[in-house]
């Protein structure tokens, strides 16, 4: 991707983490906690770890090198390898002997790709409770500011906006439980050797890898993942359900931007939003690449999932294709994650607006409310086919519903003008809105 | 999907999950609980409960109108609720009043496709018992069976067949209890009312809810989740994850199946994996399907996720886009377990073909051994190169690693004879294989 | 897929033509084609093909027992083959020798798919044509009709609903014609035998099989496909962007139908776009359902596409993976055209409202006209800066732009009066719509 | 994507047309055009529009500060055109009035990527010919290299790697002329102004369109496509199937390198293929990176698709989606490209090998040919039965297929001797091979 995209789609915190130089951090992590522990259990000397650890720097690497070599080796782990290895050589030869012992270039790499996922969903969790703080100011805010519902883009019945704040935020609730439970329970370190079997070690080789799994901070799986690869699909997916559920909140607001609605609007800014052309123009912004992201990342999930059928004990080609795929759903999740902080805070909303929208059809949006309260007398069916009588005869005339009712008998001899007046109520039409309203809160 | 393919890609008894006839009854269980639990707090006559409990039966539904009539309506709850409160008018007009009272469509279809989900997801922990059974009782069986293990699909190490089966339980695994953590934590009843806020019926809307969840078995969810969609999502992803680690299993047998490879073959039967033309084929079958079956998912849950984005209180497009791209992940799910249970029965294991496979290279299958052993005398990158030269001239030559390494001097001045005999063992390159295999058997 | 959802998602004839009889009936074309040209050629008596020919009818095979044999023959054509040689030894011992004779179970299924994609890309075209009839009308009818241009879902200029619908007429007549070309040269049979050098016959072989082309009305290809699958996913893609033109023009139409533009409307009917709750509402219903099968479709497209690497001279997996994507695929389009047909057929235009909604924000409809005007004097920069000053101002108090302009010297010493009233006028801001529209009709 | 993998995804040539530099120069040439064209048809004054011309270079924007503001406009062009007009500016205040006049941002990013696409389709003919050339002479070369065909993995029957070879160019060649064909026409110029009226313009603006298409090589479309996206999405299809073709050919090459089967190799270099712990390995390099890339590459196509849906006049979110995409779709298949030309170079082929893996089965690759020989005696159905008895016995017995039939009187009453052993000819065996590869040279 080029810089000139770079501000629409991703954010700054998050490329660091996907940089260059944080992946090669990342794989020279897992080299030195190798060492370490193998020291530990004095499967190598403890000064050739030392000497190990302090040349575990990723500002000692040659990058270019390493990325012409990589071609060559059809992954970057084994230059960089080669790499440490004359790195620690030129300052103790012995050391030199010791560097990825026991390793393959895929425990390397696939450590790696996990403590940067750490480090995302570390950084998605922060950004999360930005956006969570923001709605529920929000929701608390606008818990009585009446909109309409609307059910196939049209009106339905009367919410609150808070209503609608807090139907944005229940799921990512459940969306930052379950990135927590992956970093509990999902991201391991790898290490396996050459075909998993921990075969260059001698029986400590588990208690190393238990102990390295603690040094940095990851889970120490059963068994060998190199080619059982659900840990891996399970980030990408639950990126993507979290993403799905920031651009259904994106969806609504550019929907409530439109020029007929006009409830909502994005915070203003200097420069923000305008046209090249149109000069009266303010446009959705954070929520527009919200939607675009969200439209991305579906895809990006499946080439994950399509790269599950790894053969044997290494795949051919669809390990290699997780990289990319990967790296870009994490940096896309940031990117959204930025952009809907930014979306949420000051969100500008219009209750007068609001109102008005709901008053545009007559009363049509009290229609269920009269529906109902004639259900108890007449039954559902009949009641349902009265009312729709009555609101083709506003829509056909552009009078009011309540006055069009109050002049219909069969309607009237089973509801007095003083409840047909309540029922034409929007503070009586919310339902259980302030209760499910404070069920999210709760668990937020 | 027709017949001709049906056997292909789909077991019986989940297409019976996702068939019509479950499909109406598991909406009329929604109508069913809603109308017991609205007679339990008395928002309902208990006698009209009765018949419209009563009157819940898919055999009573004419299947073909309300077909028909689904297309006007843009979902097929419409006509069902319409039917109903015919059914049940006939056999009393008061209780017709109160069918699917309080509740809407979407209430009504969502509550049912997670009764179906959630048949659907006991269905599969059932078979991946059956599949787990078989893997257990592989890996006991090979725990000593050796065969090549093989990295980007040529020869690495040593493993044991039964390591490869605990490499393919092992995720199986995971995805088991991802499921059962869905069964109870994710699929929720859903019951909100027009636009989500239960307006329909007075302060004990709450309480009905939790009725119905309780007798329906599911989840009572903090708020409506007619367009939060992570719930469905998290379903598909699971699948979407389990059937990946079920196809790279069937990816590897249809590998060793290969005629150059020769070490596993599904189970023999008369008329099975034959060919039209060639008759001394013996093709892969169940393995052949669970792989198009795992090709075809990942785009699926894309189209799940894809739908994600649904506008205010009710959807226009992408939640209708669901319903066709869930079933068929259920329903193709249900396939490739069948399919693994049979592959997994009876699978037969050609040990004898596995060690001369692994003898056919002249001994390059135990050349990380010595190089290993090398490294604690001469430091990695050295025994590397060393090992290197002499795999070469083993591949040039067609000689035996053994014999080349013998006559090195550079090689035999750190090793004597015997370690070097001992360094060409099969049973001492399987590092912790069996300490692994213990570990993924005591989770199982 | 059962049948409550049928009629939302597809439609009968498509659905006819991948129905089981259908793809028998098209398998045994092919079976049938074959026997006739070889005895053309004089490669198996006349009398046998005749008797074969005679046999290959859908009403003789029982579709149960093929559907049972099919999963240990992992594809349907084997076992239809066996009862193919049954039913012709029956009536002639002899004849049931050359059944199939030279052909492998791919060549038959894969030219009775392509068969089967022949007829539906005719269904297509056909259906096609009557969009274009009604969209060619309702251009015709709107070509004068102003209403709001909409950028990023707010109000930028105006067009008129003639450029609109001709904006959707556009990119079908390219797809029209896309598929015509793919009619043309992509559909191509297949035969090869069972690695595809038509070793199963002498040199006559690729005189039977342009004879089998022609009588098939299919391509005669240059080299056996059985494993290069770019003709298979060219179809896919095809109808793919096929259907994302149809889900751009259901997409605009849901938007329209909102309460709040309220300009365009579905066909109203008996029963069409209520809801089980709300009577007074007018839902979309082949908008939704065209939107819902374009969100279903890319995905679908993509696992073609993931399924082109087929190894060798069959695949394991990919190519059983394709049939029932691909199916899902036509069947889709089928569904989405039809609904597309109903969309476009009296669909009603409120020229009024969208007058009224225009109007609604002060002539800001009007400002980039204004500054065009000003662009000749001060440039485009500042003409824009100028603009929109006065645009927010009206934003924020309500009043008019013209009014705020006319009292703005900075404007008015460039602009008269008159002038000013020019550039509010809506037959003056439609720029080369007319000439544009007469582009698009004059391909139509 | 970060460095460490630009090597194995990606050419420096494609990343290059899609650099920044590159995307700005594009968008440059656009502005360049429009003035050139405004001035010509008299519109701007012909000395303003040289100094715009004299100002669309790409080293005069800053391109930090773009990055940042594009962020508020939410696409790079606004402040590209607002740097523009400040570069012109600062040159000649009267020019500066007419930069981008009657454009709109789309205008010039689309037409900007539309001619970055044209230079990557050119990159990408350009390397399809090294790989049609080099598989020219492979097909040549081994023409009668006698080989096992294979189908669901096993050996079928005898082809040669000529044919195989064949098979792979044939695809290759229909994407090459596809893409031609969408050279020449579906890459055109995009200019509508604000909602594709070229309501900026007098009459003239469509004289304008034609000009600037001529002056940029590419097609004047009818009517404006800012949210008629199929030009885009056959784009991404077309090079999809590309793809999808040569991961067709590198999945065979890796299983070609198979230690099991090792028939062919790629070309050996100092370094690649190596393993970083096992000595002797010689790893599948540009294959896998193909294959990593032809699971990749659908799942971007699908996202291209679901951005169909482009709302109104402009979209809010699915334009924004394509940037990230189509880039990644153009770089990953000159990526693909690159590693092919190098696949496809020098070769190694294993002609004793492959004559050895065929010998392994005792005859079976030969069974068809008696099959066949043995059809026109007694049908097709017996013959195949009888062959089928017999393989069984030679996979029970480990003998020679013609031993056994040799002994088999029912095989023998309509065969001799010579006649059976005529059939066990590899050069015997291979059909019309020879004439279906002349058809694709021919073709190529």
């Amino acid at each position: 991707m080029h810089k000139v995209y770079d501000k629409l789609y991703y954010s700054a915190e998050m490329n660091e983490v996907f940089s260059d130089a944080s992946a090669l951090t990342c794989m020279l992590r897992f080299e030195a906690a190798l060492a370490q522990a193998q020291a530990d259990h004095r499967l190598i000397p403890r000064s050739s770890a030392d000497v190990i650890v302090a040349c575990c720097s990723a500002e000692l690497v040659n990058l270019e090198l390493l990325a012409e070599q990589s071609a060559l080796a059809v992954n970057p782990a084994i230059p960089l390898v080669k790499q440490l290895t004359l790195i620690v050589k030129e300052r103790d030869v012995e050391a030199a002997k010791y560097v990825h012992f026991g390793a393959t270039s895929q425990d390397v790499m696939d450590t790696g790709l996990v403590l940067q996922i750490n480090q995302a969903l570390r950084l998605i969790d922060h950004d999360l409770q930005l956006v969570q703080n923001n709605l529920v100011e929000l929701i608390e805010k606008h818990r009585h500011t009446v909109m309409a519902g609307r059910t196939l883009l049209t009106q339905a019945r009367p919410i609150t906006f808070g209503f609608k704040a807090a139907a944005w935020l229940d799921p990512l609730l459940r969306s930052r439980n379950r990135l927590k439970e992956i970093c509990s329970n999902t991201l391991a370190i790898q290490f396996g050797g050459a075909v998993g079997t921990l075969a260059s070690m001698n029986s400590k080789g588990l208690e190393v890898l238990m102990l390295m799994a603690k040094e940095l901070g990851l889970q120490a799986p059963s068994f060998t993942w190199h080619t059982a690869r659900d840990r891996i699909a399970d980030v990408a997916a639950a990126l993507g359900v979290l993403v799905g559920n920031l651009g259904k909140m994106a969806k609504d607001i550019t929907l409530l931007m439109q020029t007929e609605a006009a409830e909502v609007f994005e915070s203003a800014a200097e420069g923000k939003g305008g046209s090249s052309t149109l000069p009266h123009k303010r446009n959705p912004i954070s929520s527009t690449m919200i939607t675009a992201i969200a439209m991305r990342l579906p895809a990006l999930v499946s080439s994950i999932m399509t790269a599950m059928m790894q053969e044997h004990e290494r795949a051919v080609g669809a390990w290699h294709a997780e990289w990319g795929s990967l790296t870009e759903i994490c940096k896309l999740t940031g990117g959204a994650l930025k952009q809907s902080v930014n979306l949420t805070t000051d969100l500008e909303v219009d209750a007068e607006r609001m109102r008005e929208n709901m008053e545009m059809t007559g009363g049509l949006i009290f229609a269920e409310n009269v529906s109902l309260a004639l259900t108890e007398k007449i039954g559902k069916e009949a009641a349902h086919e009265l009312l729709e009588e009555a609101c083709n005869h506003v829509k056909a005339s552009g009078g009011q519903l309540k006055e069009i009712l109050l002049q219909d008998p069969r309607v009237m001899e089973h509801l007095n003008s003083k409840t047909l007046e309540n029922l034409f109520d929007f503070a009586a039409s919310l339902g259980l809105s302030n209760l499910l309203i404070d069920r999210v809160l709760a668990s937020a």
